[in-house]
């Protein structure tokens, strides 16, 4: 199942996408199939979703034949204003942790501990919506493709053995960072929170599509040159450590979503460095996910 | 005029305190005075306030009398569930930057940018409600009296000048905080987003009972004994300079808040530290605000 917020019309939508993954099928119609009333957004979908259950579901997405194509929409981010700061983890594939070691208030260490930071992102954008510059208030525009974790249910104290069963899916966040902000103002949340800098989905891949711990390719190009390429079963603390370490002190909702961390080739990391300009492509790729592209403008 | 949210008979209000400062006027009785929909919370009212304008809703409360008095009430957080996390300002008092250059990850430099920060508050707990120790995750629990600004309109790009244009008014936080997971994690969002660490309250003063820039005695006491004694003319950075910084790049919204940071006297700037045990009680004061008192179990 993959679920996405789009635009018909000059109308914001939710609905999942057909077996082809070309159709959409409204959460209009899907509800209507299961006599529920119809979740408002995709917030209320997801804290809906585990008390009407995926089988249900699945099985009223097959009994319903898409009408309309994504060429017809226009796709937002899946969750455009989430209902808190996206929670992000910094430094957590080793080869990204040596990369950005001359920059400054950062340094080579491997964490001994997750390191949280959090962006905010409302709203978050859509697959081909613009990235604002902000030049010259940002100088140095950094691109770092992530694989998101969307939680599924309120919980707190969870096991590292429970933490999928508190998963809805997952997305890919472009977690567009002004380094030379994130530098001058010491601690990372300003740099990372400029409007525009939370390119988000383009769908939420339901967690019964993906493996458990999630073992996928994961890219970044810009101007179609590959230069992120690694998978997110490197990660330094994977994702059972992360929701039993959050959750072992700040309760988690419905909805929330936290970036795992992004791994080596960001523009920082090359020497020179390799930022972003004006008119420059970002596609982050996301196996069995799907590809979010942005442009800068 | 000052605002709250307060329960009363296991329900959720919002309303104005009467001139006394001891008797409560409900929201819905002003607008019903005003003949305007009720707000359904203080972020609503927010949204809608200019729009009124304070002159009309002052002459309405002037001619409503106020039927429950304060100690009939429970005080909630003014803003339970803030629409985005709180924006918070590390080292913007001098005194306070040089007590804490012994904690890890923090240096005795006097800041050049102010350095931001989030806190989850979500949500924010109220005057009186308890503050959860998380003992033993949390061993190092320390307070921090601080002003905080709300925000009142949504604005981009507020020139120093018009910063008093976008605030709404001001209210009191003990940004509560974990200093060994502040330290741990590198980044201090963990440590200052634990569950029940955003104590706030116990009214929002609106911005017409307060000079433009605030100079306001500041002080919390633990369990009566003065630990921070500063006013918040001693901002490094001032309000008009954060609100005209953060906004050059981040959107600000209506009910956003802003925690200007806190003065000298905090548990991790005794020697040896003087942290925050089970059965404590903080009390903190802000002049023409109130007083925002919280016990940790």
């Amino acid at each position: 199942m993959y679920l996405l917020t789009y635009i018909y019309k000059d109308k914001e939508y939710i609905g999942f996408l057909d077996e082809e993954r070309k159709g959409i099928i409204p959460a209009s119609r899907i509800f209507l199939e299961l006599n529920i009333d119809e979740p408002k957004d995709m917030l209320s979908l997801i804290d809906i979703f585990d008390n009407v259950g995926s089988e249900k579901i699945k099985k009223a997405l097959h009994s319903c034949k898409s009408e309309i194509t994504l060429n017809m929409v226009k796709i937002s981010a899946p969750i455009p204003y989430p209902r808190r700061n996206i929670f992000c983890l910094g430094k957590n594939y080793l080869d990204h942790v040596h990369e950005v070691k001359n920059l400054k208030n950062v340094n080579a260490d491997v964490p001994k501990n997750p390191i949280y930071f959090s962006k905010v992102a409302y709203p978050a954008i859509g697959h081909e919506d613009f990235i604002d510059s902000h030049f010259p208030i940002v100088k140095d525009l950094d691109y770092e493709v992530e694989l998101a974790v969307v939680i599924g249910k309120k919980c707190k104290n969870v096991s590292k053995e429970e933490a999928e069963s508190v998963i809805f899916g997952y997305t890919i966040c472009n977690d567009i960072s002004a380094r030379d902000l994130q530098q001058e103002h010491i601690q990372w949340h300003k740099g990372k929170s400029v409007d525009t800098f939370t390119p988000l989905g383009p769908y939420i891949a339901h967690k019964t599509n993906i493996s458990f711990p999630p073992c996928l390719e994961i890219k970044s190009y810009v101007n179609g040159e590959l230069r992120q390429n690694s998978n997110t079963n490197q990660l330094i603390f994977d994702i059972p450590t992360i929701i039993s370490d959050l959750s072992s002190c700040i309760t988690l909702y419905p909805g929330d979503i936290i970036l795992t961390g992004t791994p080596a080739g960001v523009g920082a990391g090359f020497n020179p460095p390799n930022y972003l300009k004006q008119g420059d492509v970002v596609r982050c790729y996301i196996e069995n996910i799907g590809e979010l592209s942005n442009a800068v403008k």
